[in-house]
């Protein structure tokens, strides 16, 4: 028999996926200047919604950049606080050409929801929503144990805004664990819960050759080519099989334990599947010496997501551009430190530096790779509510992407983080077409009810 | 005494000015589709212009492309016949932002007239109009010699309008030399006749990798990134002191004649002042066993123009695209074949393909090296025009940049091509602050006067 929660879930189904759809018509990129005030519309949005549910304190919080949305519920005394977190902002479209419908015009098809943040991180993010308004309403304004919420809009920027207040306040968001829903399911129906994150350091190069763009047959073969020079520079910072050139790159790096070794060695992952129906290259790339799974979460990596500059229309101009910038990211593993590996690459970067070129690197964000412990009350109620929802066993998986906060709570609260995510592999994150299976939408909310009624249940107290 | 043609033009100075202007109003940029009906209007305007100074046969051609804008007058007997030709589309004008004033609205400063297209090639095509419109009026609708004058509209993007109807039609535009006006002075006050031209094929290299962007977290260390892949083929095509590393790429080249080695020694050349007033990087680059005009004019090259594809925003955006492409293109001498060049890179750069990815190489135009020989009665007339107007001998030089019509016309026609040019070193061809020197404007049409009249007057009868 459902609880009373579960079933207002039930029965509310569409209209939870029509007001997400309503969220993600609000186009809150947060990396470009024109949607500032999408961004900002998307945290009032969300703000309206959690005082209308019955969360209490609902403040927009103000940071140098986008507003945090702060809500909580404390009056569950005895038992543990739980610190909600999400994103609001998402990542741009472009390529725009490529999405089947447009990335602001969400479009159910196949059972997916299809829209630019659909899984990351509005959708997700969501799920907490409209699991505590279920608990609210089913329990006549209160929840079953003490529930903070914070949600950013600079996660897909680097979460300076966040990072800042959890360092200076941590007081406003104590908690004895966090509940982060950034991130996926090993495979359709295998319920999956987070515990490692690769960390990040997201830089630029700039290159600069001439004073002014110059004709390129007037003047190629004396003037220097900021282009030419990049490439000659990214060349050297990675060799063919995908190993770092940078001196002293991997010296801190701590390998996964045995025991984790296996427990991904029995994962259902096939290295053929996983080629052709979510990479769908011609073959895999990088340390072919360790297994994809180690690649993608125990290894650190280094890619370039774009060069600006120069000609990029249709057809030919024959510039020598006077300046040329590469976006190069590095993704980090435990222990090493984000600040230290930026000055190693920043070192080997200008030690390549051409003749004639001048260059500037620096770092736009950067995040703490992390591990999390699985012998945890939190973990052990999250497991238990995932069986109940998908009625299978928890498998323990890491992500190769990074969520910083997950560091800062770390570091700076000494609370543990859950993540527990609904996303599925071939979502397309930060790609077109990105998607949410509305179904796992629903199963989140119900995962999210049984966890925390479980939580709030007798022998969860406070630590 | 000037002649009643010289006098008209003088008179006539600051009409021909504002006539220029409006045409430089035109952004008729023949690279950029949504710019298609800037070009035909530019053409159409010519057209009426040609017609009213009394110009016959008067038509645009059609092309697949762009039309071409054709003109003669085919009454002075026994003299020679003219091809006068020009191009009025112009290069795209970004960076917009380093304009210092709006590329399509003609700004006059320091003597010079600023807009994209001012000495490239409106500016200097319209001194051809100018000439003839000065010399008709003056002879009451009669030319000292035959004329017969072609504009196209595909100069900045292969030309291959123009080059098909020189192969198809070599009948309509029989003539004993071409006269082009589409290079620069070698310094200001000094005149100048172009007698040689680097060729150049113009490719594309489109790198793929995944089936779909991916999120640069959940793949990277597995997934092939086409920038990172380009970057390793592109740093393989040139080494750090320029030398190409194509196989083969070296074997027809011809060196300049040791007479023409000795010219280029004497000219008035300062390295220091071209590093430090044209260039404007912290050093020169290239092949430094070779002086910098040899590298300029004499020597192959390789340039990378710009990298489309990926993020290229401000800010971060962790993707590891699907594809990226890189705009390459090789300046060629003489006797280098641009379809055996690019046959030779192509399949040199397909052999560098990395890992995961796949490579398409794909030429999008090219051009013959060219020189022309200085002996002949038109370099003649020329020199002595240009020392009426300049007071001064005339130098000769070859230019870097590549004007493929001057092969097409050799091929076709086999005719020699007069390359009197009026920009200067500094003018910004192709680059923001395009400029045109006034006075040279003016100095341009009264040496195309005295270089028709004097081919006119007797001594100077059809070969």
């Amino acid at each position: 028999m459902p609880t009373e929660a579960l079933q207002f879930a039930r029965q509310n189904q569409s209209r939870f996926l029509d007001q997400l759809k309503e969220l993600l018509r609000i186009p809150s990129i947060s990396t470009l200047p024109e949607h500032r005030g999408d961004v900002r519309r998307a945290a009032e949005v969300l703000a309206a919604e959690l005082k209308r549910i019955g969360m209490e304190n609902v403040q927009l919080i103000e940071t140098s950049g986008h507003p945090l949305v702060y809500a909580d519920w404390l009056h569950a005394a005895g038992k543990p606080t739980c610190l909600c977190y999400g994103h609001y902002d998402v990542q741009p479209p472009d390529p725009l050409e490529e999405w089947i419908s447009p990335p602001f015009e969400p479009t159910e098809r196949n059972g997916n929801i299809y829209a630019r943040g659909a899984v990351d991180d509005k959708g997700q993010m969501y799920m907490h929503v409209k699991a505590l308004e279920s608990l609210l309403h089913a329990h006549d304004g209160k929840l079953p144990l003490n529930v903070r919420l914070i949600l950013e809009g600079e996660e897909e920027v680097g979460g300076e805004g966040i990072a800042q207040f959890v360092r200076e306040h941590p007081e406003r968001l104590r908690a004895d664990f966090s509940l982060v829903s950034d991130t996926e399911m090993f495979a359709p129906d295998l319920p999956t819960l987070c515990v490692g994150l690769r960390g990040m350091i997201y830089t630029e190069i700039e290159a600069h050759g001439a004073a002014t763009d110059l004709h390129s047959g007037i003047y190629g073969g004396a003037a220097p080519n900021p282009f030419f020079a990049l490439c000659q520079v990214l060349a050297q910072l990675k060799d063919a099989n995908g190993h770092i050139l940078i001196p002293g790159v991997y010296d801190a790096v701590v390998p996964p334990s045995a025991e984790e070794l296996k427990a991904w060695a029995s994962l259902p992952f096939s290295e053929e599947e996983f080629l052709h129906n979510e990479v769908g290259s011609c073959a895999l790339t990088g340390e072919l010496e360790y297994s994809v799974l180690e690649r993608l979460w125990a290894r650190p990596t280094l890619e370039i997501h774009g060069m600006p500059g120069g000609f990029i229309g249709a057809g030919a101009k024959t510039v020598i551009p006077a300046k040329a910038i590469a976006k190069v990211s590095m993704r980090l593993v435990p222990e090493m430190e984000p600040q230290k590996i930026f000055n190693l690459y920043k070192q080997y970067v200008e030690s390549l530096c051409p003749s004639g070129i001048s260059l500037d690197v620096r770092l736009i964000h950067s995040g703490d790779a992390i591990v999390i412990g699985v012998d945890n009350p939190y973990i052990e109620a999250a497991t238990a509510a995932l069986h109940q929802v998908f009625g299978k066993d928890t498998v323990f998986i890491r992500s190769g992407g990074s969520i910083p906060i997950v560091g800062d709570f770390e570091r700076s609260l000494k609370i543990p983080s859950i993540m527990m995510g609904f996303g599925l592999p071939d979502d397309n994150l930060h790609a077109p077409n990105e998607k949410f299976c509305i179904a796992n939408f629903h199963r989140g909310i119900e995962s999210l009810i049984h966890f925390f009624e479980m939580l709030g249940a007798e022998g969860h107290g406070e630590a």
